[in-house]
């Protein structure tokens, strides 16, 4: 086997993202590379062999790296970028680097002052996962129809940069262009927040006196809304320290839309008749249409949300937006009415972001520090 | 058909709850009873009758409810209060309760008022559902496997009991005795505040300026978390207007939550350290097992958070709790040690309750309301 294969690919670590970028290199038709793999663990590397993502595993990484053509760095952003330096000595000129690391910046800034030129760095992170960790858990369909970012070196070569966009529509993703810094602000925002959010979720029933009896009734809604927890602690915590400062930026602006909705649920119809006044002073084409009810700024808000929610699915999944016609007969007319009470949810919100605004800038004006 | 049939079964609104009720009653095998459909809207009842979920379609409530031996009100909380004093000169005595609304202290309290002792009112709750909604999306399986809240009238006769129940367990799902004011807590808990974290997730990045990219990169984690936002903002509403209390509860505690893995973030080594000896003086037998640094706690509470989610699983979905072993090979001390950092967000969030309680008092004290 070793002799029609003229190059060699070397993924290190061989957890469940690199054994399953190694089973969709090992499916390719008439490959002419040899895939090598290398792991912390001798029992991930065996198991990932075992497995068929890996045609052999190595032990040594100046071995496996030599003459290597591509090396795809599988591991938590931190051990990348302490290996890059390590492996620098051993990585050949214009061999193609790339990882799939949840976060970027970082990682491409390290790569770029290690090895400058020398190779072409193609940061990379599919958008996918599994709560299962482990090279057992790995599967060739991982990565079918995710998004998977690609933040290429600017002095990394165009070929180079077709061989990774290659490996990842072969692996049935779609590549998706992004800036690192950028990246790292989406992520924080789609992926980190929210397992954050999970956590916090989980924790709170479960530490509550209730348990005993949510544990009966949680349905598939609190699943769905703790499956995040599932995931694997070590990369969590990774995450979290390598993206730390888009992480509390994010939270701190999901605090603030928890207060806008605590604060709609408190509103009486006197509260919601204000904040009707308050936009139709600006906007005279809303009179007449703004809900006057706490009920109907709520399920103009749920309305509006639940129909955006739909056109995300629509968009990226393919499937059909609900006909509102068909399930609740309503008039054209209603259904417009029905996302007006969205506007007097967005001028709450704006309301309370402007009240902080004005309560840090007295802090600040008396010597103290804003929260 | 109608000869064979010697009671009759009515279920007013036939939506998807109610149509999967009455898909599950026409299925049960040498059936005795009619089951009779209505709903406010005529396009509703013809759907659920063309799906099978029903015999026949009443448009008049006070002809559907003659003879009735048992009602199933599957309409929104506020609109079956508001049917019970409608209902009552209709339903004859014995006649069987039971509704599938998804709080129940209120109704009860209702059916309580306007009936007496007249009937059997036994509240119920199908902890089930879909973010599709109306009768074309009802299933025989929807509430297969799922926990079925059930809250007896005390006046309710015991054989009333035995046939409620006997249809929750033909229909697949587990009966769940509850208090109903318990039960409002618990679905605020695992159902209501959940949804509600979901819109604001959804609606905070699909209101930034990075949707455009976010909406790209967003993965299965993104769209696990915001799916609640796609179920019927009608019944949503209603929801949070029935139990606006004990939802606001459980909020201001999730916000509490967040408070404490914000300032988890923020903690650096020194942080870390003064939490590991604030425990530590409570108990001895911490001492050099406490983690020292930021990464140490924050791995603590997840990995704790992770095999608690899996024990939820394994308890109520049947599936295996990973073997740490066989993914990420750690001696039994480094497992026990690996959650050693929940005692200190633990303890982190003892002190912030504490912190909280202390700035209470002293607003209450200087004449202020606390927030």
């Amino acid at each position: 086997m070793a002799d029609s294969r003229d190059s060699k690919i070397v993924i290190i670590g061989t957890g469940l993202i690199g054994a399953s970028v190694g089973l969709n290199l090992m499916a390719r038709k008439d490959r002419k590379y040899e895939v090598v793999g290398v792991d912390r663990s001798r029992q991930n590397a065996r198991a990932a062999r075992e497995a068929g993502a890996v045609d052999r595993t190595e032990r040594y990484l100046d071995e496996a790296l030599r003459g290597a053509s591509m090396v795809v760095l599988a591991v938590p952003a931190r051990a990348a970028e302490d290996l890059l330096p390590i492996m620098e000595p051993h990585v050949g000129e214009g061999a193609i680097i790339t990882d799939t690391c949840s976060t970027k910046a970082s990682f491409m800034a390290k790569a770029h002052e290690v090895f400058g030129n020398k190779v072409s760095v193609i940061g990379g992170h599919p958008m996918a996962g599994s709560e299962r960790s482990g090279p057992a858990a790995a599967s060739v369909d991982l990565f079918q129809g995710a998004a998977w970012a690609i933040t290429p070196s600017p002095v990394a070569s165009e070929s180079a940069v077709r061989v990774v966009v290659g490996m990842i529509e072969a692996a049935g993703a779609v590549p998706t262009y992004v800036d690192p810094a950028e990246h790292d602000q989406i992520v924080a925002a789609v992926s980190h927040v929210p397992l954050l959010l999970s956590v916090a979720l989980f924790k709170l029933v479960r530490d509550s006196a209730a348990w005993e009896d949510a544990e009966q009734l949680a349905g598939p809604g609190f699943r769905d809304m703790t499956r995040l927890v599932m995931g694997d602690p070590e990369m969590a915590t990774d995450i979290v320290a390598t993206n730390r400062e888009s992480i509390l930026s994010w939270l701190r602006r999901y605090q603030g839309e928890l207060d806008t909705i605590i604060e709609a649920l408190e509103l009486n119809e006197e509260g919601v008749a204000r904040l009707a006044e308050s936009l139709k002073s600006e906007d005279e084409d809303m009179d007449d249409e703004l809900p006057s009810t706490p009920d109907g700024l709520m399920e103009g808000l749920l309305s509006r949300a639940r129909f955006e929610r739909f056109m995300f699915d629509d968009r990226t999944v393919g499937r059909q937006v609900p006909k509102e016609g068909t399930e609740t007969p309503r008039s054209g007319e209603m259904i417009g009415q029905m996302f007006m009470g969205a506007y007097l949810y967005g001028r709450l919100k704006e309301q309370l972001r402007r009240g902080e605004e004005r309560e840090e800038a007295a802090l600040r004006r008396s010597g103290q520090r804003p929260r």
